[in-house]
């Protein structure tokens, strides 16, 4: 297997030199962070990632998790990796110095998420769902329910899960049933069953607290009556022991990859017994979900750029060292060639570092706007938080579609070996394809983005976007090599800008079915556009490093790299906005095609 | 698992109204065949398809071949599946009646194997490979080669191969370096190692006769210097009892997907004890072999059509049958609609199909061509035959490419179930991946058209292209909700032609490198015209027959279907050669991106 699972060198480029932390003024710290002392937390975060998470890669994937008397088994690492994670303070890092944190800021904890994905993606959601259900339970939770719950998961004793899915409400979440009855003391019966649970339970902790969407009896009918509860496997007792809070494990899904984790279905209160905590207020908690939701959706883009860029780096080790066939222009006589001289072969590779880089400087593009919206001047936190809702799909589909075809890619450059288990990249197309799916599915994020994010304020994200990018071109200007790329931006943003402007004119005239049914392809082209405004920012920065005086040669070689990956971009990936955008100004196939067509 | 993985009222339309034999002049038969005994034929194979082969679909995936002892073990019904097609005549049907075939016109041959391989694509192959294998002795054997082989392989009792791949000679065949050294009797000693041999042991079979690719000693390197042999894994001693051939399997690949076909690595004359036979001239075996590869690779098309339009089958039922969230329009009050409702699923559903069904419509067309070079006037023969050529790499490449993104459609009509061993899109997934792979990389399909097709006989073959597609543009002409389309497919053709026409330049000026940089691209732009092209064909069909005074409802809906998902090809996925031409007419970027910039 390929030792390089990641490039330490271009997420801190990224980090630092594109999105981040060298534009802020001279010493000034992310939320307390310096540059140097989050370079210090990367680079632990690599050394845990490689030892511990990147040897069981495979491991994992080959002995997935099983039901065993009513309890999952998983690979035995998982227990030692989640006491690490949580001793070391990797569980905590978001929260205050109270609960043990750092209040590490965003953009660190997505690099951190990166790395560690990128080593072992099924390794990595354990901590992370268990970071994502703590932090509900202390920003909506009681002071009761924090000394409950939050410790044992913090430090990694306890899993932490979201719990929205049931069987017949999957993408509609208004449809689910399940039950919460108030009990006397204050707490909830709960009754019902949820599907498709990552890390539903796992014999890797000693308990596991369900963050869990339920129905109070009378509650009104669809998404308004939903509340949110904590729900434990086991519950204590009146002598302070675990005991059962019947929750039931009926099922472990059998999936296509990403089967390090298991996805587990639950039934709840079988015997009409399991006890649920009330998380916040009565019926709102589908808006305190989305909170955690919207940050789970980051985190999916984050998984998919890490499984690309790990199979990129894999088939470019592959490519550099595997010898087969000649130049066009040699005779069968020489030797063999390494296969990254074929242009083929080097056009893949360009393809992959043009999906996996550019994907990864948009989510960390969004993961400073969530910086800024704790830390900057009150009046630009409003704008971070717009500019984030609004690419939050957008950095959570791009690479979770793009890495299909990217891994696909991969693939392709190893031929017949890379269909095989010998090497690790069929294992990352598979673990791919969950991306498009979990945390809601690619038509959903297409909605959120056109039908929700697009419109609020009267469409001030978008604005907002649009002065980002200018700010960009802005950047490029002073480099003549950009020339080109920069006005292709102002021209792609200006399509986007029509394209929306038309699709706002098809809401108004034939309502919502016409202005939405295209809405997948809508994202698509916004995919498209966005990655091209980080493509130019990695470019910008890039003239700007070759333009110094004295370079070294390690540097020249990369800065280099990544005008060639950028020039890539522009002229084979940002093109396809063109017929997108003609397709979405036409009215959509799809009304006009009668259901009953569908015959044969 | 749903029941329907394939449309016999498609399969027929395309045959026979599309491309074939409703265009023949009234009676004539083809190859002998007429209408109704095509569809006696086709009815049969269906029959089988379902009971014999798609019970077994998912149960092959979940149990892949194993080694054992030496041996490898498959599914247990492969023997009999495969006594069955000797028996009735499967495996022999395009061989003389001699042989127990009657000359079954490779159009027909090719609508049964895609049934076939729409039940299951990897119980398809055995026969298929075996067929192809006895043809090549057939072909280029001598009678004492026929006699020793034909019979047992062509009952179902032998496994045929082709044994072209070694460790270090994938691609670049001409590396080769298994050897072949003459003995006294005429027969060769072979020694070597062979990878990647589909079915090259199974415990389904008595025998299996590997057609192998070996270098005579002496010969003259690269490919000029490669020579055919029959090597069986079991030879006949003295006593006509079978004997091993020293024929050891040292491997068997684990694989993605396609697992119920077992993929081999052998290892040939460990104890100089190999006997091979020569097929054919000595240095000559690559352009036998190139005859059984370019059916093959229609093939490899057919099974990749089939894999995506069984899955498009189970996500139609799916998406039918599967009720979930309501119209935009909609509270929260009503009843759930299926989810074909959806603009979103019913744009994937109309994308599935556009892909399928044109791509099963190209190939048919290569049949037909195939069905014309042996029936046809003698001056039309060699016309087919160029066209069939020139088509073959589109035929193979565009499904297989395309199928990846059709199958992963699938899985998103599903949401998180798609991504689960409970349905068979999954499977379907896995299993298309390796046709970008097997029979030549879509690398080198790129290569093969626009370095040798394209240029061949002065470019007649595209001229010939062109005069087919003008044909059909001739027939559309007459209904004018096609006007749209035929002017669409002209632009499309021009497009191509003057893309043809700018790399030709390329050549000329810049090299083979350049020429051939981005030949994938140039065969993706060259997919989507032709699939226009048999798009148009079947919109120009279905306005024909819906034009007719008296219409069955079925009938109607069915030709009505044909329209939208034509106008859905025509507004979606051709307009996507817009920004191919425009790369391809840029210097290729891998050619200016130094293998250096890929240092991190």
């Amino acid at each position: 297997m390929a030792d390089k699972f990641m490039s330490m060198r271009n997420l801190k480029f990224t980090l630092h030199e594109v999105v981040g932390t060298e534009s802020l003024p001279p010493g000034s710290p992310v939320n307390g962070h310096s540059r140097k002392s989050m370079d210090m937390v990367l680079d632990a975060a690599f050394d845990f990632a490689k030892k511990a998470l990147h040897p069981i890669f495979e491991e994992m994937d080959r002995n997935p998790p099983e039901l065993i008397n009513g309890t999952v088994a998983v690979h035995k690492d998982v227990r030692s990796i989640l006491a690490t994670l949580g001793k070391d303070g990797w569980i905590s890092a978001i929260f205050p110095e109270e609960w043990g944190g750092d209040n590490m800021p965003p953009s660190l904890l997505h690099a951190v998420c990166f790395v560690f994905a990128s080593a072992n993606y099924s390794a990595s959601v354990y901590s992370g769902l268990t970071t994502g259900a703590a932090n509900l339970i202390f920003t909506f939770g009681s002071e009761d329910l924090h000394k409950q719950f939050l410790l044992p998961m913090l430090e990694g004793r306890w899993q932490g899960t979201m719990a929205l899915t049931e069987p017949e409400a999957g993408t509609s979440l208004g449809d689910l049933t399940t039950a919460a009855t108030p009990q006397a003391d204050g707490t909830y019966r709960i009754k019902g069953e949820k599907i498709f649970i990552s890390a539903g339970d796992h014999d890797g902790v000693d308990n596991v607290v369900h963050l869990m969407l339920a129905r109070i009896d009378g509650a009104p009918a669809g998404v308004k009556g939903i509340s949110l509860f904590a729900v434990p496997k086991l519950r204590k007792n009146g002598k302070d022991e675990l005991v059962s809070n019947d929750v039931t494990v009926t099922q472990v899904f059998h999936k296509m990859g990403y089967r390090g984790a298991p996805i587990t279905a639950l039934s709840l209160g079988d015997k009409d017994d399991c006890t649920g905590h009330l998380v916040g207020e009565p019926n709102r908690g589908l808006s305190y979900m989305f909170q955690m939701m919207n940050g789970a959706r980051l985190e999916v883009g984050i998984g998919a750029t890490a499984i690309a860029t790990a199979a990129y780096h894999a088939s470019l080790d592959y490519a550099k060292n595997r010898r087969q066939g000649r130049r066009l222009t040699d005779g069968p006589g020489g030797a063999p060639i390494p296969i990254i001289e074929h242009q083929d072969v080097k056009r893949m590779l360009l393809f992959q570092r043009a999906v996996s880089e550019g994907a990864l400087s948009l989510i960390l593009q969004c993961s400073r706007y969530e910086d800024r919206m704790h830390s900057a001047p009150d009046e630009e936190q409003a704008d971070c938080k717009l500019l984030l809702e609004l690419l939050t799909p957008v950095a959570k589909t791009f690479p979770a579609e793009m890495g299909i075809l990217s891994t696909s890619a991969s693939i392709q450059c190893f031929g017949g070996y890379g269909y095989c288990e010998d090497f690790p990249v069929e294992q990352h197309f598979r673990d791919m394809r969950i991306h498009a799916i979990h945390e809601g599915t690619t038509g959903i994020q297409g909605m959120d983005l056109l039908g929700r994010k697009v419109v609020m304020n009267n469409g001030k994200a978008l604005q907002l976007l649009d002065r980002e990018m200018e700010s960009t071109m802005e950047k490029a200007k002073g480099h003549p090599e950009l020339r080109a790329m920069t006005k292709a931006l102002a021209e792609a943003r200006d399509t986007l800008a029509a394209t929306t402007m038309t699709l706002g004119n098809v809401a108004m005239e034939k309502g919502p079915e016409a202005f939405l049914a295209n809405a997948t392809l809508y994202l698509e082209l916004f995919g498209l556009v966005t990655v091209a405004w980080q493509w130019l920012a990695q470019m910008a920065v890039a003239s700007e490093k070759l333009a110094a005086q004295t370079i070294r040669k390690s540097d020249r070689a990369f800065y280099e790299g990544k005008l060639a990956v950028g020039r890539y971009y522009f002229s084979h990936e940002l093109p396809k906005i063109g017929p997108l955008s003609v397709t979405l100004a036409q009215p959509p196939l799809s009304l006009q095609t009668e259901v009953d067509c569908f015959t044969d």
